[in-house]
């Protein structure tokens, strides 16, 4: 309903409106925000979808990070599981369960920002009070001319890569909390805290070049191999893993968020290849699949693969 | 984590698969709940999206409706927004966050009856602790081989129809919250507001017949009227309103959640033929939409058209 303050109405349609103006349109022949429902071209290749929920208080702390960067990590941490099956973003939608003053102004900022750097537009949403805030991302995408790259293909012997090193996001959360981002060499661990980045471009290619498995780092390291050992029915033995500058190995291994890809391969050499031809980093070798399904060891000794979960009853 | 209470395991995964395992699974070269994302065959023509907040408090009161119901009508009131487009569902994504004991089986049981009900498959979704209970459905859709049916092409002379009598959701929730329900007349306006069925027959033979401009009465007949109003340029003069048994005209005018379609028409004949042909009860005349874009009349007499929004700043 309207407030009465002149020059701001302050309705649900009055803040759906102005949200609306934040984002870029919608390119001819396509509908995004303001129907029933969204339509766009027809996609590339199978359809994939995924929705994550970003809630204050369990996926960020609104004490230490603002609503600006609480959006975009809501819209990468969903783009990131199209990364991980090596697909691109079609686009998204987003719906906002949010108490009444939340500036929506300054989440909308943050959501809009990870879409274009993402490339992934928000395309439609939903609204609605609540008493804690609440962002539920769904994102759709395409895999062009190739099979999705699944958590269930690994198979003894591959080797085990990862895009970039880890725990940075950790180590951000924890200068954060601690009252940190003093030093210039905190900089970056808060930066991939706040501003995380989905690969989008190194899930592709390593589709391209037929990884067999593939999975982002979302739980942490341990905990998201698990996960690939699970569904694959394999193993895995560590040899090193690489620490973010600032973090620790305890967070490079439990730390999460930090949405690097972990992909298993039987062609590391091609996957390499592949990754320089696109211009990106090298992948960085971790370890190999085993045949033994138990084997869970870090340069042979056993890691814990517990990640956290919420407490369901 | 864990409780420790035998043959329980309490932990996030567990809930997920325990709700994987009371949701049908994919066809042969898909991949549903389980991996990053979902991997959906190649829709039919363009892609349709949309995605719908139901919160516990704001879009359902839990002192009167249970949860599987809750979760029904979180399901349907998505897959409507489709049916508004004239789409087909292609599958869902759910996401749930609520408070750590809730009765997460009974709200799943009214979601995967509702996807039986509206063959909309729960492809995959999301799962997180809260201190309300939020769901948020995002659906995806198909056209066939026709264009969306917007809000926007109503045109000066069109006949304006509903699929179906009004007011009776509106009507079972009071029945519900004044402790009604007693009554076997109650029994259909209290089914009306538990278990909403989305109309996508209706919505697809609309479009089958041409419809100029479609929306769901998710608001209220007179606010999405509003709705087609204003994004088509043209005001609506109403004649009758068809009023569900039980409910009020007041209810039927403004109560909204019936998800029967308002459907703008220049082939009336055409349209009636189109749901005859298909099975259905014939659409329901109601008026007509008119050049002066400011008129909102029922038999003559201004009817206000401010629907409920929520209080945003």
């Amino acid at each position: 309903m309207g407030s009465g303050r002149a020059g701001a109405p302050r309705g649900e349609r009055a803040a759906v409106e102005r949200l609306r103006r934040r984002l870029p349109g919608p390119p001819p022949g396509e509908v995004w925000i303001g129907d029933d429902a969204a339509v766009l071209s027809r996609p590339e290749g199978r359809l994939i979808v995924t929705t994550d929920l970003t809630v204050a208080g369990v996926h960020g702390d609104l004490r230490h990070i603002g609503l600006d960067d609480f959006g975009w990590r809501a819209l990468a941490r969903a783009v990131s599981d199209v990364a991980a099956m090596g697909g691109r973003p079609v686009g998204a939608v987003v719906a906002v369960a949010a108490p009444p003053d939340t500036d929506l102004d300054a989440l909308y900022d943050g959501i809009a920002a990870a879409a274009v750097a993402h490339r992934c537009p928000v395309v439609g949403g939903d609204l609605s009070t609540a008493t804690q805030l609440v962002v539920a991302v769904t994102v759709d995408g395409d895999l062009g001319d190739g099979p999705a790259v699944l958590r269930s293909g690994a198979r003894p012997g591959d080797a085990l890569v990862v895009s970039g090193p880890l725990g940075g996001a950790a180590a951000g959360l924890r200068a954060l909390s601690t009252g940190g981002r003093h030093g210039v060499s905190q900089e970056g661990i808060v930066h991939a805290h706040l501003r995380p980045r989905a690969r989008l471009a190194e899930g592709e290619a390593a589709r391209r070049a037929g990884a067999s498995a593939m999975i982002d780092v979302s739980d942490g390291l341990v905990a998201d191999l698990g996960h690939i050992s699970e569904a694959s029915g394999v193993g895995f033995h560590l040899r090193e893993v690489p620490v973010s500058p600032g973090a620790t190995l305890e967070e490079a291994l439990g730390g999460g968020e930090d949405y690097e890809l972990v992909i298993a391969t039987t062609h590391g050499a091609g996957l390499t290849e592949a990754f320089a031809r696109a211009g990106l980093r090298p992948p960085l070798p971790i370890g190999t699949c085993s045949a033994d399904r138990t084997e869970r060891t870090l340069g042979g000794e056993p890691v814990a693969t517990q990640g956290w979960e919420h407490p369901w009853r």
